[in-house]
């Protein structure tokens, strides 16, 4: 079992739990108020990421960031994608920014 | 070549650059600003994926997690950690909300 | 000149640059780029006020909070709304937390 | 009774109820909670008037913004520190970036 396979699982649970009411789970609930309380939930975990980086307290920080990562993937799901469409996008700009690398490495 | 590589090798390559000096590369020169900066990314592209959400626009929103993420992992790396911790984390919690469904399920 | 002053002259000079082209000041060229930039200075600004925050530094905390009301004023006077209507909407909830106080007190 | 008096008013209490034990109302609960959770607070209204302004719904901007600048308040006075402090700094600009408007016609 390799670590993408948390987001993986974590994407199919996700997106099996918009069609369970509101009441089945925190997730459920979520989904059910709609987009601005996901997007208030990702506001507020970027917050405690960010006082957690400042608090310069590590095992904080990687719950933090696990909390904002997290309903990001709920916001993707209330849209219908998951953490493949992120993946994906990541891997395009590295070869992108590989080539700006090489670049920056000859002009310098 | 999985989509787990691509988080792996970014990690990678955000390690790497720790030590380059700051006009070598984007993530370079965030290093040297310090974890202010870096927080401010992190928020910046926390409130430019809530309002791509707000707009509908799927792509736009694949865009500005990847950026969140991105930058998520820089601030990570500043601090020595990486998203396996991360994983870790998300795997963990994995564990507890199965429990916390099966007890949820045998309550309702 | 009281203070009340600088919200209200602050207020119709944004009001007034809403005509101005991009390039003749800071201000004319938020408004050009829209809502989105506005917003985006708002949570820049926010967190920047949460970082003062955490560091404990009382002039940097005001210079933030000086900079997030500013940008809030930017964004009111882009919809065509200024100060007055914040401090009016505070005024109404005065009276209200008033009750709430009074009742507060009597149940305690 | 001007509307300076409502920032004036509210600083008070605000100051006021540091004093205060947590039960009593929402601000000195929020006092006992302490820096991050005023913080939190700060970030989340700030989110939300980013979500009213792309609504394009003006009641739900002011309404936001007054609870993003009654929070502001809050950390403000959880520091020891009022709005009078916020406006001098507003003021104190206006002077600078008069000058600077002045330069700027000079030039185009």
């Amino acid at each position: 079992m390799s670590e993408l396979d948390v987001l993986q699982r974590l994407g199919r649970t996700l997106a099996e739990r918009k069609g369970a009411s509101a009441g089945t789970s925190y997730v459920a609930s979520l989904y059910a108020k709609g987009t601005d309380a996901i997007c208030k939930k990702v506001a507020e975990e970027a917050a405690e990421t960010i006082m957690a980086a400042k608090d310069g307290e590590s095992a904080h920080l990687v719950y933090e960031v696990a909390d904002l990562w997290f309903h990001s993937l709920v916001l993707l799901a209330h849209f219908g994608l998951s953490a493949d469409e992120v993946l994906a996008e990541l891997e395009r700009r590295e070869g992108v920014s590989g080539i700006e690398e090489k670049a920056a490495r000859k002009n310098s």
